[in-house]
Order: C-alpha cells, then structure tokens, then sequence
C-alpha cells in the first residue's frame, strides 16, 4: 500500500480516469514535456527576450516592481510559480526574480542611473513580447532596448 | 524610541562609528550603489551569458542542480542571496534561479532533450566564464553554446 494514501495525497481513481481529475500541477507537468516550439519554422526551446530600460522610474520601489512584473507575466499568458525580491536599500537597487511554468522574468534595477535590465524567458504558447506594455507603464521609460534570442535553437 | 530596539535589531551604536559595525548586509547595499563596470574601454552594468548545454546529464535532479549553480555562483566570485528549484515531475524538468548580489542564475532543464537553458547575469568584480567550468563538470554536455551580453552599455 502506498504510504501516502492515509494522508490523501494519492489518488484512489483508477489510472484510466485520472486525466478527467488532474490537478493544476499535474498539467503544468504534462505541459512541460514538450514546451519546444516550432515558429516560423524554426524549433526550439523558447523565447529569452533580454531588455533593457533607461530613464526609468520607480525602480526602487520592491512592491510596485514585483506587482509589475506578475503582471507582465499572467499579460504574457504565463503560470507564476514562486516571486522572490531583494531591495539592497531604501533608495537602492532592487533584484527579483519570477519563477514561471514557462521559465522565468528577472529583473536588477541601478535607481541612481534609471536603468533596469529585465529579462524575460517563455515556452509553450506565451508570447513574451505581451509583457513590454505592462514593464513600459509601470516604468515610463524614455528608451527601450530589446533582444531576442531563440534558446535551444535545433540546427 | 524605537520599537525594534527591545528586540537588539536596531545598532545604538553612533552613527559616525557605525562603518566599524556594519553587517555583511550593509556591505552588499554599499556595493550595490556602483556595480556599473568599466571594461575594455566600455561601461555597462554587467555581463549576461546566455549558456545552451546539448547532450547534458543530470537536468532532472534538483538537487545536483542546486548544487551545481551555487558552486558556479560562488566560483564566479558572487554573493547568493536566495535560491529556489522547481521541479516539474520526478523524471521531468527542473526550473531554478539563484538571486545574487550581483544579479542571477537561472536554469531550465528539459531533460528528455537532454537540454538546458542557462543564464549568468552578474556586475562588479565577479567574472561569469568562470562559472561555466562548473556547469561543465556538473552537466557533462557534449556542447555548449554561449552568447555574450553586456547590459546597459553606456553609448
């Protein structure tokens, strides 16, 4: 008997049922096999977009920059899984990271230079292109830098 | 009065003095203010390796990959604030990130490709190529792409 049944974190549905009855997760994993796409017939693993923000505001703001970059995420059409954010000082820099079922978005702020380096890797379905508005009004900023690499180019 | 001084979280100690005392935290927010390099006659924020390891081993365990990029980060000569690994099924992908002082790694394994997407975000004195030994050691790719960014080039 498995040992994990007693705490009712198995399942007791028969196996061929169990696709009616998975959970969120156990689609996030099914989702994650084959997150290699094929675009312009191109295949690989996804999109990495490395951006670059100048003259930027409230970039030492830990609260409004996470809040920006969940939402930039779920625009983008991805799954957040874990948010961390570092704030290095009250008027300083701040680092963060958003785990996704698709990748990632990170962003590191220099506040003193009004600059942040956002990048943004997706798989599957997500089109990260869809999270630039959301990081242009949270940031207002005067220019934006953009590149695109396609990570696990298959030759 | 302040109220966290009941709980020895706030220094008495005079301000003028206080460089004597400050904690490892306080350093990293010092730093933090400057982490714009100079290199080669250029000026940029800091350096983005984006690293794809083909024929890899390994991507489907999450702790020989937390273990790994944290030796990477520290070989690099970087300060690890915050890690997280997500893994997607036992025979799955692994997704994690390591929050630095100097900025990030990030790792995307598809395993049943025997792929991994890796990132290297790190400014100040930390030299990012040293960690791809590291990576070498603890993947065992048959080959290894690499792409050089420099964020936030000043023009």
């Amino acid at each position: 008997m498995n040992a994990l049944m007693p705490l009712g974190m198995v399942s007791v549905i028969p196996s061929e049922n169990q696709d009616f009855f998975e959970t969120s997760l156990d689609r996030v994993q099914e989702e994650r096999k084959d997150y290699f796409v094929e675009r312009d017939g191109q295949k690989f693993a996804g999109m990495h977009l490395l951006v670059d923000l100048w003259g930027a505001s409230n970039l030492g703001d830990p609260d409004l920059i996470d809040r920006a970059l969940r939402e930039a995420a779920v625009t983008a059409g991805a799954t957040i899984l874990h948010s961390h954010f570092h704030h290095f000082s009250p008027n300083g820099g701040v680092s963060g990271v958003v785990v996704l079922a698709e990748s990632h978005i990170s962003i590191h702020t220099w506040p003193e230079r009004d600059f942040a380096a956002v990048d943004i890797f997706m798989c599957g379905a997500c089109d990260p292109h869809l999270a630039i508005p959301v990081l242009r009004a949270a940031f207002q900023p005067s220019e934006v830098k953009l590149d695109e690499q396609r990570r696990g180019l298959v030759d």
